[in-house]
């Protein structure tokens, strides 16, 4: 941590702010600039002071300019930490490292027929696991919820008869046994990103997590909310960009591309894409797509449904299965040019 | 609902959106412009297309340009089916209407001598209920996360001894039972916003509930979380702005002030304003609890500490007990200019 | 400046970074941390290093993780340079310090009745300065763009009947002659604010200037852009928040109402507020108003105009003549309550 | 036009909506709905209501509860009025249709040697254009800003010693016939996307005119931003995506990658991409480079130093020529992907 004085301090204010940092156990190393002093903070301040936030303990003192946090907050994400890359290996379909991973499924189940359409046409061409909605986090009580148990035994017998690990998401903690049962990686919404109740309850689980970047998630908050999973034992977290709200409104959400690469850099976790919530509209989806492995993503979470015109939800930004097989065409050849292997 | 055709399309194109919006049960109304046809579409939707999503099944639609949603989505909460203000009474404490309410205490519960110390010195100054975090909802796991039941026993005490109804945040449906034997009001935190779980388990009480409005959360949105506890039975929901997230960092958040004006004219429910976790700076709090009441607002939610420089969250926005006081002199002023009573 | 080096960071990393310190003519001071080091760099980096940019080039050194600037960017306007406000005196009306000063007229001036009934009209109510738009930055090549050096004409003669100074927009460095002809204050609006070479021409002239923050201008930039005309030798710059750029679309702006206290902070520059342009719906903006000088703020600059409906431009947010002396009357309360003087 | 009432009007509020809309030589389709009436207005609203915004004067009737404009405002950037690619010719370079063209260059202008080095370096590795500022746009007036025409002579020089047509920044009205002397491609800068002064000179020219996005224009006001330069008579507008500002801070700005589908499906222009402002960091302008080519657009737009080490501005961003040459083997792979031509 490192505290700067506000140009008005006195020797006397500068004398104060080291003993406060040694009464915490911290050392205190003292740079006098012309018109500020600046104090480096040594030591681990979240092991020494459990119970304050020394950031805003400091900023309150009234000799103070501003302080600046120099560790960063996440530790058992972080690459820092561990230096290669995390591969999560679900029924044998592998996650991260040099893998490209298509999953790919609609938007919430449906029926019997419309899983089983939809699963068989996306296996033809390539994908590895399933999605499917059978708790559905809508914005509009009034509006269909989900399948519930019913959505999550037509998804896993859609996902045996292709031989595709299932994906799924849980929005309440008195649902997570039922999910349990069925799904190999649970999802976490995006609104459900700072859940931290929820977080902390499938972190205690063995299945992997693909954890979804919340509208208003910095990339930090985000790696915070894989450090409270990955903090209760659970280490095979996927995160996943979906798009961030901003003011442009041609697109649903604004696809932060640069996620990627930002991400990869501080994380060993597996960063995946999911250009249809992001885009809100099919016709963008293939673009985003292609964006994402270009950008050097691990994977990709697309929502394809055998006929979008039918759908219950998200009708406007599903691709038909001839679309979502055309795109897999991109894919392939542009995962030779970034060094990924698809399965 | 409007549907807006392309340039391109032809009569055959509205004559078949015309024979889908029929059998769907709806009324079509068809006004051929120079360029474009749009066309009404009459009859209440909701009702009628129950699973689906219209405007995006009729986005799909190769001659379709846009499609614009006319009703709102939200009922009970509109002040289109209520006319005159909501007031929730709360052990006699009045909320909305011409009463303006000051709700106030720590950011977390932490000891007995804080709580008695805080609730005492803000009651004297007016503070009609008292606040204080005993679930913590913090952005890192490894941060102090509350101190439970004890804590709720110890602002139930306070809340007691000084006369002062309690509102305390429900994070975790597994807690709500726990919180309802000990809060009079239910707060649901700014991250849970559309944690709909949650919003329909309050719903489903008797206790007023406190919905802080999200980082990202747009006002229609707001209003939908609100119509979600709303539908499961419970009318008494208090709307609390705090902050939205926008690309300027000289404050936690950007307070928006235009929230109280717009809510007032869709919706009866009161709208309060927390200026600490906007500002999340002490300097700023007064300023801002100033400009809610003069926009109009029905109340504040304020985070006062006896001592803020041992708080063990969100020390740098939190008032001291005699800064409170004084913010209070000038609300009293303001509130006989805008019309607003404090009991 | 703070440089913060990776965990990875060796003793000869340390020492190349003071070495290159040093070499610009600066000092080094170096904390080892038990995990990382922080450097200090000491001494006036603006005048050492006069083309470089120091924050710049130490964040590619690979031994580096962050670099952190400490001094502030802008010194003219800033308050640590001088701690009493500036008071701007335009023909007798004066602007900052303890005065509250009205500025309101139609957004474009349109003609000479439109300009006279308002100006008269809102003169009784106690406006200060007039305001007109005769060069309009319109989003539309094919809208109004204003009536010119003919609109000038229209504005001086309202003002002088009505024995107002008058405020107006320079949009373009060629124009600038014909406005300074006629205008007491120079306005530079939201698009221009990093218009450099504007800034630059009308900090060379002796008319005060009435900056208007940008859609997605940080507080920081505002005050680099009054910098801007402030180092020119105009040190009269009246700074105006109208509303940023965020996901929010139920009004047209979000009006950033905690600028006003940041600001009246960092600088000893007039802040006013804008709320026509912030609300964008003339319903909203007394809200906005009385919140604007409930927070602190030294004035308004509010759209009106005797009859909207026959408005070229902006006609949705424009106050009526009688709204606006409605308004006064709240404004005059609120003026009492927060120690403000209306002349 | 669409004018939606609210619930509470009535025939005779309808009634005087029609007429209204008849005075103005435009006709009315009425839909009564079972809560609302829907009011068509059909005729081209932009040449009959030449001076008022008519949706801001519909907005304004008491009876009615929003307005819809249906019509695009811009014409002639519009894919609806062209609808085969525009395709720019600079001096034998192609920009637009099939063709993938790479840009790139040192931020500013600094000497010969940077000039040439860099020129032929990059040269080498298949770019196209020659980039460089002469006139920069700096956030403070402290630091460089540009060394003015003796800067376009040393690009200018470097450009033809490469056989490399040249693009460069016209920041000020006063400079462009100066800029005109030795630029083959008009920039204007981000910050001047609504400078419409100055949109309007570069629109008189005959050079083809490069366009940068806003940190907060929407797409709709970019394209309009272009339809400004084309309604003066100048057709070549090349559309920049850079980065647009939102609440992450991992990156300098928030590259909006969907805007290269969205913008291709709306106009006609070509669209290129600036990964470098866009990231702000070196590191990460790899990936989103690959990610510009794999959505669809028409170029990049990169800085390259051949030392940025000693960069006078732009530092972090900036490429080195290896990593440049390094990135065209993977651009020219995608391209073959995508379908797009590198001459």
């Amino acid at each position: 941590m490192i505290i700067v004085t506000k140009k008005s301090s006195k020797d006397e204010d500068v004398e104060r702010l080291k003993q406060k940092i040694e009464e915490l156990g911290l050392k205190a190393h003292i740079s006098k600039g012309s018109r500020r002093t600046i104090i480096g903070v040594i030591g681990d301040i979240d092991k020494k002071i459990e119970k304050i936030d020394p950031v805003a303990v400091f900023s309150l003192d009234k000799a103070v300019d501003s302080v600046h946090r120099v560790s960063k907050p996440y530790k058992l994400a972080s690459r820092e930490n561990k230096d290669y890359d995390t591969i999560i290996d679900v029924k044998g379909i592998k996650i991260g490292g040099e893998n490209f991973t298509m999953m790919a499924g609609p938007c919430s189940v449906e029926n019997r027929e419309q899983m089983l359409t939809t699963a068989t046409g996306i296996k033809k061409c390539s994908a590895h696991i399933l999605r499917g909605g059978a708790f559905k986090p809508r914005t509009s009580p009034y509006t269909f919820q989900g399948l519930g148990e019913e959505g999550l035994k037509l998804l896993k017998e859609a996902g045996e008869k292709t031989n595709m690990p299932i994906v799924t998401e849980v929005m309440n903690p008195k649902d997570l046994d039922v999910v349990l049962k069925y799904a190999d990686i649970l999802q976490i919404g995006a609104r459900n990103i700072q859940n931290f109740s929820l977080l902390k309850l499938v972190g205690q689980t063995d299945k992997p997590v693909l954890l979804k970047r919340g509208m208003a998630t910095t990339i930090q908050e985000f790696l915070m909310s894989a450090e409270y999973v990955m903090s209760e034992g659970n280490a095979d977290v996927i995160l996943c960009e979906r798009g961030i709200r901003t003011f442009e409104t041609a697109t649903r959400n604004t696809l932060d591309i640069s996620a990627v690469p930002v991400l990869k850099k501080e994380t060993h976790l597996p960063v995946i894409i999911d250009p249809s919530h992001a885009a809100g509209k099919r016709e963008y989806v293939p673009a985003l797509a292609r964006a994402a492995i270009a950008a050097g993503a691990d994977g990709l979470l697309i929502e394809v449904h055998y006929n979008p015109a039918i759908a219950v939800s998200d009708a406007a930004q599903q691709l038909t299965i001839e679309e979502f097989c055309e795109l897999m065409e991109d894919i392939k050849k542009i995962a030779a040019v970034v060094g990924k292997v698809i399965q």
